[in-house]
């Protein structure tokens, strides 16, 4: 079993658009400001959902719709975990933790600007 | 860019423990029915907080959480589509959408205990 499609939710998704573009370097797939935003990743699509939009939604799938914060973990190895240590840094975006695991591996956590909380952890974490 | 970690959330975590292992066939890797659910698949994990736990966590890592209706989509060739469809009405789970994209590929919808949208589509939805 795979993920093909994770899902978060943002009110202002031209913020969205911007950060996971801009900062993230993201592939956008598709964007309509007023609904949703696709994002290419390597082997998977991130999607973000206009919170307010989505359980109303009128394309005929499924509606589904979540406030509050939400959470994804990209991977990193050591290397690209420091890279993003310094890039984030270097265009402002705060490093909310770092923190390194019982099995020694380590994670960075920073928000989103709709708040959700973005790590980027070592894959060890969960597969040798 | 690679997802190591996609989060659902659902409030019954002993009833989303029973769908997940014993229809979705996933390998649990911890399970703490008042906290979360961490789910193995073949590249990243699947974790389902406890809603009203998550924004008020002690794990000391910054804390998020989620209400309403999530969603996730798995990926699924033709052939395991089918299967899935005759798993799912064999155990009893409605397929609430069977829907065929512009592209010619299939999903299927249904949903988990905790009413987030699950999907299993095919991945030439998104990738050639």
């Amino acid at each position: 079993m795979r993920i093909l499609e994770t899902i978060l939710y943002a009110e202002d998704l031209v913020a969205a658009q911007r950060f996971y573009t801009d900062v993230l370097g993201l592939e956008v797939i598709s964007f309509d400001p007023n609904r949703d935003l696709f994002l290419r990743l390597e082997d998977s699509v991130l999607i973000l959902f206009k919170a307010s939009k989505t359980i109303v939604n009128d394309a005929g799938v499924p509606p589904h719709g979540m406030t509050g914060i939400g959470h994804v973990a990209f991977r990193a190895n050591a290397d690209e975990l420091e890279s993003w240590k310094d890039k984030l840094e270097a265009v402002g975006v705060p490093i909310i933790q770092e923190r390194t695991w019982g099995n020694g591996s380590r994670s960075i956590y920073f928000n989103d600007p709709a708040g959700n909380v973005l790590e980027f952890a070592e894959p060890h974490l969960w597969f040798r």
